[in-house]
């Protein structure tokens, strides 16, 4: 693997494990060399525009590594935005992008607003459905702020993400109540009961036909938009492994020049002001303080750059394993 | 008012009664006439353009009738898609506008996606908080299928629509556990406790941080965006009734043309096929069927185009009086 991805997508990997999320983190190496040794994801593959214009364009990503992708074609939107105040760039053939916020964020230091969803293997439920249908269809929104730290906002649109499953499975842990179905589309807090044929549900509980609509104006645009297609047609070409982190995400990601739209000065000072206002609002009984998107990730991060981040002893152990399997040494980084 | 705004106003009020959103129709009427006599709404208002660029606009609405500033906008938004595969138009000092499905729709005949949020007046608690710092955020989607209806989502991002709560004190009604806390943030089904100092509650349950941060997104673009302003600055200058009416919703309206991505007779088909995908998957315990946003109000369209639009005797007298007090015979249109 060239040097420079290798770098590009660890460094993606530690800040998902920084922000909290573990889900989206360093636990996701040994897929996405499984995926490589595969041959289902190339680490050497070239993006490849199969249609432009002046404010959109369409990327076969030609299954590269999806944060190297993912990277480019929002570098891709923020260049048209430059030039054209909006640009939007859809993607297929596409790798495991991980954390949505990565490339939303990136409009940010161009005082831009950036948007990016992502569709994927269908996980989720329809409201009202007990099979899978759509993908937990994440979707991430970034907004430049001025002395507070920009809003950002990463989500699925079901209720919970798939990478929050895996880990309860893995630690032993039940789920809180409606958060997944089992195959019988009967309720159930068991992750297990995921994994043997249940579903994810969308967000929004009794209104889950809300969060149901979401995840398919994510299907629309991140998958059938850029030619991946929508989730439902999943994929039977790789192991069940590789098919996490190779899967073919269909990406569609935005970037809005606030310049086009009002002074950004002003904007950013509005931003400021609405944070605090949600920040300082009165917390309801049972809640300590009010958070804005964001709040708990950058609290994490500035106390794991200090203190480290704890890794599970199985998911350490799945590492070292994977880099013996393509010899990579990896001794002179162990304590 | 002239005739062919009042018949545009009308029209999409009928509109929201026909397909079942009868808190968006024909009630709507008086309020917004007292909202003209105060002088807040100016029926004969032009709109005026105070940013622009080929895929962008910002428009004062001037205080217009909110339907008829938001169909001219969303138009505007349309046109520079025409030419540029991408529009968005943002707009302040807008009379309400009625149910966003209207704008986002007119997308779709254009074969392109229609998107269109708002903000306006304080009223939904943050996640974890009690006092009203957000608006119900409606947002909504239109989407151009082939042989099937074109999808159309058309939701608030909190739990429900203001409108709902209305119509449930209107009738004497309880609403669902958990969709709106009283005064001193606690849980109640009581209607009458949001209008006594209470707040609606964010989309996602024990998950509403979810529908926190859509409902940020929204009070940010549609708000701060188009110079509105965030809705938690509220409004001071009108009675409550026609600030109902012209509380000065702040729009953003988004057109994005398919063929720029793909070809368009495939889109559609995929659409359609997506969206029989759904319909036919099975249905979870306690569910006869599953939907696709828009569904319900098809059905209901198509009885009411029978049948007649039932309205409740308190709305008819309210706009019989409205009619009298600015000395409109409507005695020919009764009975």
């Amino acid at each position: 693997m060239p040097r420079p991805e290798a770098v590009q997508v660890v460094d993606l990997l530690v800040e998902s494990n920084l922000v909290g999320h573990d889900s989206h983190g360093v636990v996701r190496i040994p897929d996405y060399v499984y995926a490589i040794l595969e041959g289902k994801v190339k680490p050497e593959a070239r993006i490849e525009v199969v249609r432009e214009s002046c404010t959109t364009a369409v990327v076969n990503g030609n299954w590269g590594l999806g944060q190297v992708v993912a990277s480019q074609t929002m570098s891709m939107a923020i260049s048209k935005a430059e030039e054209h105040d909006i640009g939007i760039v859809t993607t297929f053939n596409c790798g495991h992008i991980g954390r949505l916020a990565d490339y939303a964020q990136m409009a940010v230091a161009h005082d831009m607003i950036g948007y990016c969803c992502s569709n994927s293997l269908p996980q989720v439920a329809p409201f009202g459905g007990m099979q899978r249908v759509f993908n937990q269809s994440p979707i991430s929104w970034a907004i430049p702020a001025g002395n507070e730290p920009p809003f950002i906002l990463d989500i699925t649109t079901s209720v919970c993400a798939g990478g929050k499953i895996i880990m309860a499975r893995a630690k032993g842990e039940k789920l809180p109540p409606r958060y997944i179905i089992d195959r019988n589309g009967l309720p159930t807090i068991d992750p297990e009961d995921y994994f043997r044929g249940g579903a994810g549900l969308p967000l929004g509980g009794p209104v889950g036909y809300k969060g149901t609509g979401l995840a398919m104006v994510v299907d629309i645009t991140a998958g059938i938009l850029s030619g991946r297609g929508a989730a439902y047609l999943g994929d039977n070409s790789s192991s069940e492994r590789a098919a996490r982190a190779s899967a073919g995400q269909g990406v569609f990601q935005l970037a809005l020049k606030v310049a086009a739209f009002c002074d950004v000065a002003k904007f950013k000072e509005d931003l400021d002001k609405l944070l605090r206002v949600v920040r300082n609002s009165k917390p309801a009984a049972g809640f300590k303080e009010v958070l804005v998107p964001g709040d708990l990730e950058l609290r994490t991060r500035k106390i794991r750059l200090v203190k480290g981040i704890e890794i599970p002893q199985a998911t350490w152990d799945e590492i070292i394993q994977t880099a013996k399997k393509v010899k990579v040494d990896i001794s002179r980084h162990l304590g």
